[in-house]
């Protein structure tokens, strides 16, 4: 939408359109009012990153009203927590929308996002971590940055983490994710210079108490240099990520 | 107080000594009702280790009476989370009290305790855990153990845990000692094959609420092989160390 | 997987077969990168008991990799909290797979465990607490251990207990299992020398909040020689006693 | 003061006193307003047992003032915790006051309480329960009760409680006091017929949380026949029981 | 099962039997051992009451054969927390069973309990309170109670309670049934004279966290005289107030 | 039934119907007993909002017989937490009843509720939080009240909720519906004179704690001028607002 | 503040000082900054009362400079939360000050506040609620309210409550402060028809967890027309009382 | 201590020391093992930024040992949580330190820290806040960053958030300091691009639980681009910061 803005911009400029008619172009700017929901379409601008839809808790209908105004506007739509049941429901109103289980996003890029400078590392301790994990990479790659996937090197077997060093000594940023004890993001904290974003998952049982421990682990975390999102936020992770990545 | 048994019951055995005699020098078997006390004699037998004294909480004067009848009864004497101001109160009341200031712990040994297999690992994350570690440390002593102590080896280094594995695969069982994220016992679970008794400690600030963070983290270790005491428990993780080294 | 990798160190000794060949035997050791996986075929050497592959929150697929990752490697192949309906999935992919719906644990044992020394009595207070006792139980046998299975001897009814002492003194370590109010370890160990390991359960409700107060109570014991695992986690305290029963 | 309204209403029906003099009497009932403070004068007939004074957070002022308000009725008054110095600065204000201060109360007697029909039987898990067992005993004493003490006999040495069990049955209504895990009760319970009332005590440290893990673990309880009042709680515990031995 | 014993032993005294045939019926005295479960015929004496099968958590086959060894006994058969379909399941098996599906009880008595003294009122607060109020309810009947079923009389009209206030000061015992803030108790408890056993439900939502907020209400009751059991613990309460109506 | 009342009376006064046959009119009067339920008819009048229906928990039975006595005794039908299946099981027995899907609300108007004095706005952060809002809006609007919607206009975007601020402050109260953080209670609080009833809501997700984080972040809103009720409580804020509207 | 700027606006109207003067007097509007602080001239007139200390937390130095800044604007200065120590420290620097040590406030009054409509009732529980309820009606009448103090009128003796109930029917807004069980609130809302601000203490001690159970319980009240602010903010709710009485 | 290293290897090439002088000097590395702290020499280069001395929890003594042993390394010495009595006890036995009190720091830089690349921003909401606050900027400042400290701009007063805009558009990275409520990370995170390390401070009382209200409210931030650290943990924010700062 940015682009789609400066286009405008100088085609006034030029004489090419008049000012009304880059009015009507720009209608529902900054915000566009649906009753139900107000869509943010200034939010790249301010943000670095555009409005993205939380799907969970959201109808098919309001879903689908909502991507249509940000496609409309000619941002990127991504839909985080959408089931592969809302996914069939939306898929027919919205013309090449992707749609990636794992992840649980569905998207559709019109606009090539800007890039980020480096590699971010996505580490995950386990393979139940995975679902975590693949939201935030995904998230990242759809804001424009390289991804490595480093999955299920947790501290029960530190050969398999320390076999990866080099790998993730290479990243700019770090996304850690984790669940059970939380313990991974300190092991790697201790051995790296990137900043470390991680994030806890509720995969564990009994007094996990569905991603608290491995929250409250991360929080404590000793050797500086971590800093932590809530319990299964990929998503959030990464929008941090992408951000510092950019810098 | 085994052996004394054993004795007395020799001599009667041999003449040497009237039953009534006998009788006299058992008052108080199994257990000595001091009115606000009943002090178990008969625990060494059933648990192999004597009846301890657990100092906080109690007056000087509840704790002087119960140490004298354990020492009358011929027993080892170990009084925990006994502070400065109390043994000052109660030393000139009992004869050849040794106190360590570190682990608080006050003692009086009069007999041989039976001797451990191996040793026991004492492993603390941080400086400010030694307290929690000297505790477990001095205990296992007490009851016979040979201890190895490795301090200050918590995760945001793990060269430091590293450069000391050999001493630590050494070990017949392990006791670990961590507060903030205590992520050490998994780490060195992943390591070893010693069974590990982690000790969660209230070392940290804000969301460890008092220890709350480690004991969770411990809880939901991953690899397998470890069990966990309460925080700062260094006493009951030496009893179980103890009891196993005793195996 | 330990004799495997001797048998193949003789043989090229023996100049039976060629270095080349078997390092092709060896290929994934010490761990096999599945993508989404990497499994520890080190581990049996460096802990005591193989990796072992926790089925819930896993995809069937997940499973049947891993497991012919493990199997492949001639590993024993443990797999715990897998239901019905899994194991349903599953059991054609995997020769030889042996499934207890109680412990829900499926397995295929291809190597005699090495033999622990003495028995392990698992303790389960009430009924409903057997599936997680169970869990511990099979555990324990796959780990080479004897196991003596005493259930339904709650505090409710003391009698119970006391006319099963002389079976549990003799077990080498002891494994408790309660939900509710937690105290049955607390008991036992008042009357038993061997090394309690506690297991809460989430049998209870209300107050009970999914077996926090039995990990409470539990953790807080009063007669020392009681460590504790995580809530319904029958399978930790297996490994912790298999450990112990080795020494 | 029932006593004293009946006396009052036969010397109206005599004639001996005007309805005058005796509404001058009754000033102040049914209650009593302070300002800052209504004195429920009319809570014996009630609820069988008078207003008791709970000192903590009240002021010395505050205290001696609703003292003197419930003496001048010809009540008997009972002040619950009120420490050391919080006595010396009322006691003389107040005539025949009587200080308890293991109990931490202070109390005086005007009228013979209404005797209850059996013993009650206050059980302690250990030494330094025993401010909240007598904090229940002198209560249950102040409320016209026969009261058994013993203490000391908690779950890490059945023996000491099973020693006792006669004097245990023999009472009417059972108050069992226990800090740390809480077991006492559930022990207790599975053993007699009488009603328990279960005081949690804040004693313990680390994952008691002051008594939470107490409170849980009784709120739990397996055999029935248990109710609960709140941790430290003595003097409710002991209205209770009161109630159920005047019954 | 108290009268059989009783008329087993005078048959054995009038030489009715041989000592040989009374052994026979009393197999299984004073326990059965099922396997997975102990049958605790000896309860009744020592208690008060019956041992009681708790339905949830077991299997149907479970059930069956504890119920069968229970009535094999002469004893009286009560299940708690079974369910429609549960019912259902195991009806057929179990001759004479009559369910209450609001109570969530399946029972059958075969002897006369013994009667209790007094009434036993059971206030609920709300409509939705009332399954666990007649869980309460039927428990206390089938224990020998005379119940007064006192509804709906929450604190938001204090008129309806008023209204009954006549019917609850006859009561000997009350159970008092409140779910959301859990105020009903400490209000009943200002009015009588009664001790009041108070069940906090997990009617509510949002910050009643399933019934914790009535809970910790009912904990700090101010007027005393009040006892709390589990959230939704109706059975609990009845076997207390039982025990006191018997007294 | 106020009005019911009134005319009544008049009538009686007018000698237009007996004092008989207006006792059977009120019969049920001032609560109607069901057994299970007392509707409390008189609350109009001592409360300023009827007796409203809270439809969860209760069975599709209790709720017509209690709609049928409010309808019957000519009061204003509200039931609230409603959902589309019990809706259609109930529909044909209640006559008139409109439902609402999204506020989960069926309701019947006989009398016209006295109109409050100014608007009511209703603020919403997110467009999930929108079912809490419309439970607040309706329930507003079937109380008296004009209502503004102000929906999806959270801190995420704060220009969203500036360019509303004129339609914000011309309300008399503001009810502020928000999950997640609960921030934006806070920011409007800064901004406006109106009295504000914050709602949190459950939306969110891991350390949301099902509404909790906004409960507390509300519960310690720094400007003043905020009240809070339960988590998802639309209908609570509604009846506080609504009586404040009526001032 | 406001009437200054009022008064200044027509003085440079009239012509009576320059704008420059007119400016220089309102330096430091709409804040100012004393780089730790920067203090909210222009709350008065957004929020209807005007920014006020919070002193806990602050030293004194900077309590005494933000109040300077107050009062040179104009404004009147509140300072809630100061104990008798920083008010001796901070006495001498700000003339006319009041401290009223019960509600913790200290205040200079240079402005007659706008009058509040109706009265405030402030009923407390019990007399160990009194600080808060002082804090709160201090508040009240500071903001410009007159206000009723009906003090220790809680639930356990419900006549105290019902003999008071027209002075409290009188009240516009009522502010219910109450401890413990938290039960006040519910009771009084379900008798009157204003709206009630329930403040929740920290009066209690083991399961209130200071304060949280009186919470928990003022958020699930049953009758309606109750909104709750934080523990122990008798302020808060004074605020919030002020306004409605203001509309 | 990296150009001590540097500079000495290049002396060894260069041939002006041999390598047994070069070796004595890095006596220590990697970690000098004072028996109870091991100090990790090595940090700087893997990390980014030297081993910290955590002042709270050691004895000045420990303190005094380890930075002896930092600076004799050539590393710059920070220690964080000291109080004025720590400082007072070490100050003489390290030359050159230097101690802020707000932000309770004491520190000797002897080396130039590796410049970051742009400003941090500090931002508090309160003055409370402002020690936390402090801590983050001081440790910036140390690791080489350029701060700009804006303090007290909370939303209750949006507009002095509002008027900071522009300087806090310019930060290449922001922390944000919140107590209460929390909510300013989430209002700043709305209007700026700069990814947002939120620290939540334990300033508050009553239901914020020591920080816990505001720790959830950072977690569950709805606009993205924010990471949460712990509790009043100024440093752990001011490491994430650096490490971003000077990628």
């Amino acid at each position: 939408m940015k682009k789609k803005l400066e286009t405008l911009i100088k085609k006034v400029a030029k004489g090419e359109i008049s000012p009304e008619q880059a009015l009507r172009e720009l209608e529902g700017f900054p915000f566009d009012d649906l009753g139900f929901a107000r869509i943010d379409h200034h939010r790249l601008w301010r943000k670095g990153f555009p409005e993205i839809i939380f799907g969970q808790n959201k109808t098919s209908d309001q879903i689908i009203k909502i991507a249509q105004s940000i496609l409309k506007a000619g941002g990127n739509l991504i839909i985080t927590r959408i089931n592969q049941e809302a996914y069939q429901k939306i898929k027919n109103k919205i013309k090449n929308l992707t749609y990636n289980p794992q992840a649980r996003i569905a998207y559709c890029q019109q606009d090539e996002p800007e890039r980020g400078k480096g590699k971010i590392a996505i580490i995950s301790a386990g393979t139940s971590d995975i679902p975590v994990a693949e939201e935030a990479a995904l998230t990242c790659e759809l804001l424009g940055n390289e991804v490595d996937r480093i999955y299920d090197v947790g501290v029960a077997g530190l050969h398999r983490l320390i076999s990866e060093m080099e790998k993730i000594r290479q990243a700019r940023v770090i996304i850690v994710v984790a669940g059970m004890e939380g313990a991974l993001p300190s092991v790697v904290a201790g051995l790296v210079k990137a900043p470390i974003i991680a994030v806890p998952t509720s995969i564990g049982y009994g007094a996990s108490f569905n991603g608290l421990a491995a929250l409250l682990a991360m929080l404590n975390s000793c050797p500086g240099g971590v800093a932590v999102v809530n319990i299964d936020n990929g998503f959030g992770a990464a929008t941090v990520a992408s951000l510092i990545n950019h810098l």
